[in-house]
């Protein structure tokens, strides 16, 4: 049992570890830290954290571990401030989307600190933010992504990964960069294609018919257009490169069908759809948690 | 109440409008018609219609309404193998994704007998095939979108109307061009995307791992991808000129955000996740039935 967690940014995902850890019975005391004030206050008065400080040296003070829940560009500057405050083996963990930069800003930040560092990522969500979105049963069942180099600290990842676990998480290492590209392809084009959709749809002459005659399906599948703007351009701006790489594959794939159409090449459109259904129908059959109706990856 | 209809196609559609004529009382006898012997024989054990024949002609013989609910590729020799069938005055109607073309193919099929044909599209349905996949609920709330020209019979639009209403539908009427065109952005669109997007995963090097650090958004985004590829092929072929024009608009947006990463614009990639989650909050809160996650439209 953690004697001391800090989490920096108490939202969806730092408030959803919080409440995960009391539950279990993992933390005898959880500090937030963040920017605003009211949140914090707001995580104090639903039982998610203890206590609260705007003063993030005095936040991680005599922490054992410290979670960064934050958006992806704060991670430098913000481990750069906490770094006086940390107490001697100070275990440093994060929860972004992407790795290589995170772990690159890390390593510059942390010097000598960065074997404490064990970049994680929970690949769980849902498209709401914030405090008030969070609940302890969020990362049951998901997988989380552990990406450790060999000088991260043995001792300090299995202390991170039994965390994890102890929420009722399953748990996975990744080399960093085939995690951002493995991300990039399921999670973050996903994203770049439901925004662009629904922008497209938004600035279309006959948007308010287009909208009221969409049905279910619509709604399903536009759901992580609501997700949070800022944290999704962080997570674009953070994994630039293999995101870019698959939205031009995506958008080869997407030309070669255009064409197809344009052609009524009828038999090589059916290739293509028979393909992807093939795909998908396998795909769920060998994860029926993957039909799960609350949860988003970022 | 009808004392006959007649459905061609006892599909999920099909089956499902025949399933819930029963459960409303709207009609006294249901006949199916179609290739599979099989499925009719089926779809009679599971109390789906009353009787069934693989004979076009004997099947409509004496029908109040026959309903057409066939991939779209089939309507004009469909409707042209029952004319001699049909009674005097006998409606026809359908549920094809497209109208333009459908009422092209029975403006040349039909002849005189048009003014008697009804196009209609209810928007609803489930990535699932089959008459198995049918149940009586499925329209209930539901739009259905009717698209009569001047010449169609008012007495046969009022009557497929309120068959619709009777089955809990909503109705409204739109000119079949312009439903092409709304439809090719809210449903025919998106499954082109989530089809090329498992196509282009399932292809990659590391799919293996790609579909297995997919979480729950995933399937939800994806879903549509396990919707039946013939009928989607027809669609794309009945729709071509409508998904041509919304495609290239999709492109140009998603080439304007693949930009704005490239030079990582951090402001200009906001502005478009914020209009486009601004969009999408406002779309949720003004119809709550899209939170539906049975439905999917096509």
């Amino acid at each position: 049992m953690f004697k001391k967690i800090t989490i920096i940014g108490v939202g969806l995902i730092g408030g959803s570890l919080a409440r995960a850890l009391k539950r279990h019975s993992l933390c005898e005391w959880i500090t937030g830290c963040g920017r605003n004030e009211a949140t914090l206050q707001k995580a104090v008065e639903l039982g998610v954290i203890d206590h609260y400080s705007l003063d993030i040296r005095e936040a991680v003070a005599g922490a054992d571990v410290v979670v960064l829940a934050t958006p992806l560009a704060t991670t430098e500057s913000l481990l750069r401030e906490m770094l006086d405050g940390l107490k001697p083996g100070c275990i440093i963990t994060d929860v972004g989307s992407a790795k290589v930069s995170v772990m690159a800003a890390a390593r510059a930040a942390l010097g000598d600190r960065f074997r404490y560092f064990v970049p994680a990522h929970p690949v769980a969500g849902t498209e709401k933010s914030g405090v008030e979105a969070s609940f302890a049963e969020l990362f049951e069942k998901h997988v989380v992504i552990i990406t450790p180099v060999p000088e991260t600290d043995v001792a300090s990842n299995k202390i991170i990964t039994d965390m994890w676990q102890g929420v009722g998480a399953t748990t996975v290492e990744l080399p960093a960069d085939h995690h951002d590209e493995v991300l990039a392809a399921t999670s973050h084009l996903p994203h770049m294609l439901v925004y662009t959709l629904v922008d497209c749809l938004a600035r279309m002459q006959d948007r308010e018919e287009i909208f009221a005659y969409a049905a279910g399906g619509f709604a399903d599948f536009t759901r992580i257009a609501s997700s949070n703007p800022e944290m999704w351009r962080d997570i674009c701006l953070a994994n630039r490169e293999p995101l870019l790489a698959v939205m031009d594959n995506f958008e080869q794939r997407l030309q070669d069908l255009k064409q197809a159409i344009a052609a009524s090449e009828g038999d090589q459109i059916l290739e293509i759809f028979s393909r992807a259904k093939q795909a998908r129908d396998r795909f769920t059959r060998t994860d029926p948690e993957n039909h799960s109706d609350v949860s988003d990856e970022n």
